[in-house]
């Protein structure tokens, strides 16, 4: 028979495991997989674009298991009271091409997102930082803040977004879980956010090629950390962020980063390196 | 919620309707979506091949209904009791990203190719069919079997399978349903089998490029249904069947069909038609 793993399943987990060590495993189980890169068969995801959204599937194997993860991406979703992106997957054996276990991805997908974050951040911030700008304050930003709050040892946390709403529901939600040692401030702008921060993140969702960040906001060091560039024509970063002479820009794979990721900009041969390579780099 | 249609319902489904009515409104269901043909966001099949099998995710969009299949085929697995092929698949609303429902397509599937089969027959054989050879005697034999006796009029099956216990087992099912007007021989060879037959049916699951059938067995006005050929390096007719000057090739979908059909063989130059073209030459 095939197992079924619930969103009721994955909140009682969190609940049961704890948050910070839930994603602490997380970080660690994604770390073993980019130690191991090669032992999977990757393509670029497979998108169906309407003019409202994006349904795809992302499904690899590392010839023993199979799994892929439907996803979809509505930003007008919210309006409506639904999500702006659900996920599911299924785990399939190899050797059988039978399923195994089918999964609610939407939780998941939102702990993992927040997981690959800090796991990019630990190889590529700047020791000690200190200090998060959050653009984009939506469901993912949350997980964010608790991720680099936890894991990392963010303390301040500047936050924008476009909609005031979203910021003061995450600083509600934030102020809920009664966290020590970490200052939650309200910006009236990304470039007032920005300004000084360690590290830089962007979880917005607006499909277009939007400037969230511009080149005179960035100051030597900042660790940027672009989530929210995952469709074609959708972006976050000005261009001429990427192609500053000391940015080095850093992908998960190539081959669909080109499609689909901030360097969609540039052209197909600007440099970039794959994440794999930071990691293994450290071996 | 997602509804959820299960393999019992769907057998539930064929025993309320009966086979060949419902065998005929797929039929009718399967032509239409031919006649919108460009309405449909279309792909090669995304594929993950194993040395023993493959796994296959199969998506496309209508742009109001999105939906994918999940198909396996291990050849192997009817050695270990398990099936060859087992599928299920999701159908999405385009608008919201949510899923509407899960559907085993294990059966469906099977209902499936064999409504496709007499759909392409009844476009391309020639008229008054009486005579069919099916090569390969597995569990979508007998499926083709019923398929083309409801629905085409076949009154004459010539079996042939390298596993005499297949085409024994074909033999027993279809005798357990007592069908009238339907005469079935098991042939001791391919060619036995197809000598003097109006259609030739092959359903072989070997993964690698098989001469199932010669050039000196195909006769004049024959219609070949060739439906195994599914995958890279393996297929099931001798490619100068396929040159025949009196040959058309007709596929389904052309750019998969160069990565994994008959044509495979042939460069990508070879002239095939589309079936959709077939279809809309005859509104």
């Amino acid at each position: 028979m095939v197992n079924y793993l619930g969103v009721d399943s994955v909140r009682q987990l969190v609940a049961q495991v704890g948050l910070a060590p839930l994603l602490e495993r997380l970080v660690g189980e994604i770390e073993a997989d980019y130690r191991r890169w090669d032992a999977f068969d990757k393509s670029p995801r497979h998108a169906i674009h309407s003019a409202v959204g994006v349904i795809e599937l992302m499904p690899t194997s590392d010839g023993q298991m199979y799994c892929f993860k439907y996803v979809n991406g509505h930003p007008k979703n919210t309006a409506d009271g639904l999500l702006t992106v659900t996920a599911f997957g299924v785990l399939a054996d190899v050797d059988t091409g039978y399923p195994l276990l089918v999964s609610e991805l939407t939780l998941t997908t939102a702990l993992r997102t927040a997981a690959m974050s800090v796991l990019a951040a630990r190889h590529m911030a700047r020791p000690g930082s200190q200090r998060m700008a959050l653009i984009g304050n939506g469901a993912q930003s949350e997980f964010q803040a608790l991720a680099f709050h936890h894991l990392m040892g963010i303390r301040e946390l500047r936050l924008f977004d476009t909609d005031p709403r979203a910021s003061a529901k995450l600083v509600r939600n934030l102020a809920a879980l009664g966290l020590s040692g970490l200052d939650v401030r309200v910006c009236n702008s990304t470039a007032d956010a920005v300004r000084g921060a360690d590290i830089v993140t962007t979880v917005t969702a607006d499909k277009r090629n939007a400037t969230i960040l511009l080149p005179d906001m960035i100051e030597p060091g900042m660790h940027i950390n672009a989530v929210g560039g995952d469709c074609p024509g959708k972006t976050e970063l000005h261009p001429d962020i990427l192609s500053r002479a000391d940015a080095r820009v850093v992908v998960e794979y190539e081959p669909q980063s080109r499609i689909e990721g901030e360097i969609q900009q540039l052209g197909n041969d600007f440099p970039v390196v794959e994440f794999a390579d930071v990691v293994r780099d450290r071996m």
